[in-house]
């Protein structure tokens, strides 16, 4: 669902100095488990073929694929019955969720220069699939709540919170408008929840062509960017507040289950929203009055970006049909030998907005490479000690749907028995990208080091370390030193935008996304009619070499964390970014304390009349309370003892791992769980991660130790406090469950 | 000629704290005389007048008036005739100038797109000046070698440095090739400077309306944007090796001065160069293949930039009439009554690319009111104790050739008694702005204290400075602390650009630049045909407020510095900000280093290669020499001796200055004058001040302690040493010539 933009590597080292001898066993293992994994591990990684992903990907993105439609449902049969050819013990989990999808959709410019919105996705002669007009969805924003509305448009660039901030000073408001918004920057659903809070009627969303069309490329079919008329659908649900079927939040829908009633549901939009493409938006932004834009919102279009109002009105009607639809979830079981109540979990959503090809089966069909290549594992004798899960989501692009489900339905088995959760999504050519918990941090690159980079011959790991070395190394004071010294290279944390969601920031089951990218040049295809085949195979990972280094990957991690005697969960990484976050936050609090000084001087002072220009209105900003000085003793106390904690915990690891006991796994398996708080975060009590969650006000983008950062943020001084207690607290569940473990290896 | 960037003001205090008290005496006066000196500025003051303003500029902006037009000479006799009824001596002083104008231009693109530029700015009908096309000079670049090339395009951005270093890492070469280059970012002059450097056979400039059109703002005549068919004018002489007449450097030419074969003339280009407006250059933008560009490199037109090269061939052939021409400088001199050696010069040129509003009749309207001002206070009893100076320059556009021969013809004279030079250029609304010398600061603070903001009411000393709190300081750490404890407003230091430029660089006179700015939305109709009458006053200074404010401003400062009983140079900020160069320097030197450092361990680990995407040509940066430890000391030691000088000065000056006589107003005559090094700079011995340069690859930026910095710039590691010598000597010549004039004063 969401577009890769994650970075393994913010850091790196001389690359040679740290990869393990090869004879180094692998961590959680004895030397000779070891050395029989790394064959096992090596037999894997010679299965996944290029060939067999382009014809998957040709067979599961023939059609249309999104929620209830036919294809859908028939390519969740075909890899069912694919992963039973390969001898796997597989099943189709069925669950129930709202999709809505519409019933009629206009958009009109009144007033002299009258223009009716086409809200139509040409097909393209040289591209076959292009014209199944007849089964796609057509452009539109899911969640979208029905409206009619007629009223002047303002131009809200990204419709951002500091974009609002911008109009304010401005003199511009959005009451009674309909916000005229780009894609981009933040998640879509964003757009519309400000727009409302702001007081506008309605919303329509842009694709410009600076964010992915010509201006970085040439259009689609000659290159891979947007063209005038293709829109991106999507999901405009408030999931930031849940995820998942809007009617049963928390639990798993199966029929029969209490839904709640459509107008009582919160995740639904307050106002009417709909994707538009450039070609459609061009004159409804030509008709916006107002002063230019400040030039970092001004868009590719060959004209004068102005903030609005117009004087000219538009009129937007929305009806759509508020069914509910059946989610076809794809699961393989492999059991594990020795220790069958430990899972390991795979996961990939199989359906699309359309034809689905990059998003979501460039990452679905080398998951499917993967069963194939532990079925024939299977079939020369290895057995996994743990036992492996591979699932393939449905309806994942309207709201996490087939995961959030099943996860809620298993909710209590998951808490018990997951040890990780390894999420991939689209793919592309390029480097190795991951985000996940930092306790998998040493256990991804411990991976990676192992994995052949298709296009340099090197390793993943070492590639992408080198190029971030060269990217954030070049020209730069500090980084350079951290790059050199950090045995791990850094993965970023996780966010939402795609199947993981539920596991991490829900259940507390360690996880990560796992994919490539970097040289394709998607974007111009996502969720429109022209994310197909044809797309990709000329335009992205055109011969499947990373999506074969995906399958390895992906098989890889399963295999290592699935055999392991001792779950190779590291915490001295872990510990070490939650400082991070924590000195983050105390920096946070401080330059906001310092700014509002400043800013409230400077209004005192005149200084904001003073600068502006007096034939132009110029609002100065509201003098604000000063951010008062906090208590974050709590949080640097938990955060030392996780340091601690960590260090005694690998001690004894490296002392004892080898002749240790399942207790100490069955100890681990509460490590992630303890940071879960059952009150969950403020306003939104399903996020229960107290280090992780997706940003209340960016969607995608990530928020660590969210409850105190969001509380600063957004001004509640006086909520603060409690949530730094809270999440010291869950900090020190952690230590204490750690402590428990280091004593259970041996350790003091 | 220069585009207005200068800020008077990067840092700030609280207006209230700092402002003098009314009944403080200005520096440089008795208690008596101050007061007196007060009461004529404010005399002075209510002279200017908008409607006359007005007139001057309807007047002298009717016909188009570059060198060698008969309207130029036309202006320079009604200038004449003014000054001469406003009671003032006046004369014109004729020098002779090459001034190249077409004789044909033709560029077309070949090949089966085959496209003929039009290179005509069309008339508007509401514009009743935009039509005088006999008259009007053609869109050409003035000192562009004649040639006639056929060549692939490639395009260069702005044509800077690091834009040739960017298309060196993707593998892209100009050599044989006509460059495309946008306007913007460098002087104009560097880009056929730095193409022919890098083997380009001939060269385009295009404004892109990312630049000055449309993505800014409307087009004129809707708004004050460059419409599609406009292009700009101006010169591309190699100013930064001397300016002026580029067969008489260092001499002001009359008829029969010896002259530099044309063929021997080393500052006209190297290569064809021609402007072209974004409608013409669309064409050849689309003819472009090769990679898309990286993303600060991409304009405002509705298509995909690539580097190039084309696969078609362009045709560019131009040729020119190579004449000398005859330039008129206007000059006024009111004899200083009591100090008539000491010399008040003031200065703005007349001559324009076509009708020339903007550029420079807004700067030299409001000179002439000045002048008319003074000529009210003479009648009234008002005598200067200096002689002052009025001068409007000829010919600066194509090469500052005017005030550059002027200056050249009378060196002598102005070495020995020239006090300051006060320049202004285009004026604009909004804040004041000002460049100059460091000895000038504390001077130029004190005069803008008692200039009222015309749309505020407050002084513009006060509104600037305001204002820049809130642009620097919102949202910022640092600057805040400074701007709130520096007395003195900073003033940036001088490049080039304008009329100043032979005084403080060549001469060593202290100078200033003047105006404002900032408000005003100009920029689309810079040396077009419609920078005339109607455009100005659309769409800038409408009513002249601020044309009237640049009056009172200048007015006052040449009253101000002519009238003190001793010259009110100030040498603690001078320290202070040469202390800041050494610094700035030193650090360059040092990230150089260890950006060096980095950079070949990185291409050494091959992270380059790892970093790039095997698709496309990249090539590594090369390993280049480690910048060495350099000696300081001498700089360090002469930046020390120069703050221990000017706090002795200053501490003699405050206990001394009411009996002084006039042995230190001449000797500190000397003060600037001992910053010249006769050898003058590396490769440009024309330029011999030490502390201020324009820059070699930046025309109109300045470099500071310019020998030193460039050197270390261009990574001429073995002249470092000698450079940082002569400057050092150059300082502590004023350290010497300060030590005397504190004596003088009857300090130590």
């Amino acid at each position: 669902m969401r577009k890769i933009a994650a970075c393994f590597l913010t850091l790196s080292i001389a690359a040679y100095a740290v990869e393990p001898s090869p004879s180094a066993p692998l961590r959680g293992y004895t030397a000779e488990h070891s050395a029989n994994e790394v064959q096992w591990e090596k037999k894997f990684s010679e299965v996944p073929d290029q060939g067999r992903l382009r014809e998957n990907m040709r067979r599961l993105t023939a059609r249309p694929h999104h929620v209830g439609s036919p294809y859908d449902k028939d390519n969740a049969e075909w890899l069912l019955a694919q992963l039973k050819s390969y001898g796997l013990d597989a099943k189709i989990e069925e669950f129930q969720a709202l999709f809505p999808t519409p019933k009629s959709r206009k958009l009109e410019l009144l007033g002299p220069n009258r223009y009716e919105a086409k809200l139509q996705e040409p097909s393209i002669a040289i591209d076959p699939t292009s014209n199944q007009k007849d089964e796609a969805l057509p452009t539109y924003n899911a969640y979208s709540k029905d409206g009619d509305v007629t009223a002047p448009l303002v131009y809200v660039n990204y419709g951002a919170p500091a974009d609002y901030e911008e109009l304010e000073r401005m003199g511009v408001s959005v009451k009674g408008a309909i916000v005229l918004a780009r894609y981009g920057q933040t998640w879509r659903g964003i757009k519309p929840k400000l727009a409302a809070e702001h007081g506008a009627v309605g919303c329509l969303i842009f694709s410009d062509p600076k964010d992915d069309g010509y201006v970085r490329g040439e259009s689609f079919p000659d290159g891979p960017m947007r063209p005038a008329e293709g829109a991106q659908r999507g999901s405009v649900m408030d999931m930031p507040v849940y995820p998942g079927d809007p009617q049963t939040p928390g639990v798993g829908a199966k029929p029969g289950t209490k839904l709640i009633p459509l107008d009582k549901v919160q995740t639904i939009t307050k106002i009417p929203v709909m994707p538009i493409s450039y070609e459609d938006a061009t004159p409804f932004l030509k008709a916006l009055n107002g002063e230019v834009v400040p030039e970092n919102w001004r868009g590719g279009l060959p004209l004068t970006y102005k903030t609005g109002p117009s004087k000219v009105m538009a009129h937007l009607a929305l009806a759509f049909n508020w069914d509910r639809k059946t989610l076809y979830d794809v699961v393989a079981t492999i059991p594990g030998a020795k220790y069958p109540d430990q899972w390991v979990i795979r996961g990939n959503h199989h359906d699309g907005w359309v034809n689905g090809a990059g998003d979501p089966i460039s990452g679905a069909s080398p998951e499917l490479e993967e069963a194939r290549g532990l079925g024939e594992l299977l079939k020369q004798g290895w057995k996994p000690e743990r036992t492996i899960m591979y699932c393939w989501w449905d309806g994942e692009e309207p709201a996490l749907l087939g995961s959030t489900e099943w996860a809620e339905y298993h909710a209590e088995e998951l808490q018990k028995h997951a040890v990780a959760y390894f999420n991939s999504d689209g793919n592309g050519r390029g480097f190795f990208r991951a985000e996940g918990s930092h306790s998998l941090e040493n256990f991804i690159n411990s991976v990676v080091k192992d994995v052949t980079d298709p296009e340099t011959g090197m390793s993943v790991w070492k590639r992408a370390r080198l190029a971030s070395q060269v990217r954030t190394g070049r020209g730069g004071e500090g980084g350079g030193a951290e790059a050199r010294t950090r045995p791990d290279t850094r993965i970023g944390a996780l966010g939402s935008g795609s199947d993981y969601t539920v596991f991490i920031d829900h259940l507390g089951v360690p996880s990560a996304n796992l994919g490539y990218g970097g040289e394709d040049e998607g974007g111009g295809q996502y969720h429109s009619i022209y994310d197909d085949f044809y797309w990709y195979t000329h335009f992205s990972d055109t011969d499947f070499a990373y999506g074969k280094a995906l399958a390895q990957t992906g098989g890889m991690m399963m295999m290592r964390m699935a055999d392991a005697d001792v779950i190779p969960y590291q915490f001295t990484d872990q510990a070490e970014t939650v400082h991070g976050y924590v000195t983050e936050i105390k920096k946070l609090a401080d330059t906001m304390r310092m700014q509002t000084k400043e800013r409230n001087t400077d209004i005192a002072e005149g200084a904001y009349k003073a600068a502006a220009d007096p034939h132009k209105v110029s609002v100065p900003p509201p003098v604000e309370v000063v951010p008062p000085y906090l208590n974050f003793a709590p949080l640097d106390q938990a955060s030392d003892d996780l340091t601690a904690a960590a260090a005694e915990y690998d001690k004894a690891f490296t002392a004892h791992a080898a002749t240790a006991g399942n207790d100490v796994n069955e100890e681990l398996l509460k490590t992630e769980r303890a940071l879960l708080d059952k009150g969950g975060l403020p306003n939104r009590p399903w996020f229960e991660n107290m280090v992780y969650a997706p940003g209340f006000y960016t969607g995608y983008g990530v928020k660590t130790l969210p409850a105190v950062r969001e509380a600063i943020e957004q001004k509640e001084w006086p909520m603060v406090d409690a949530q730094i207690t809270r999440t010291a607290e869950a900090l020190e569940r952690e230590v204490a469950v750690l402590k428990t473990a280091t004593k259970e290896l041996g350790g003091k």
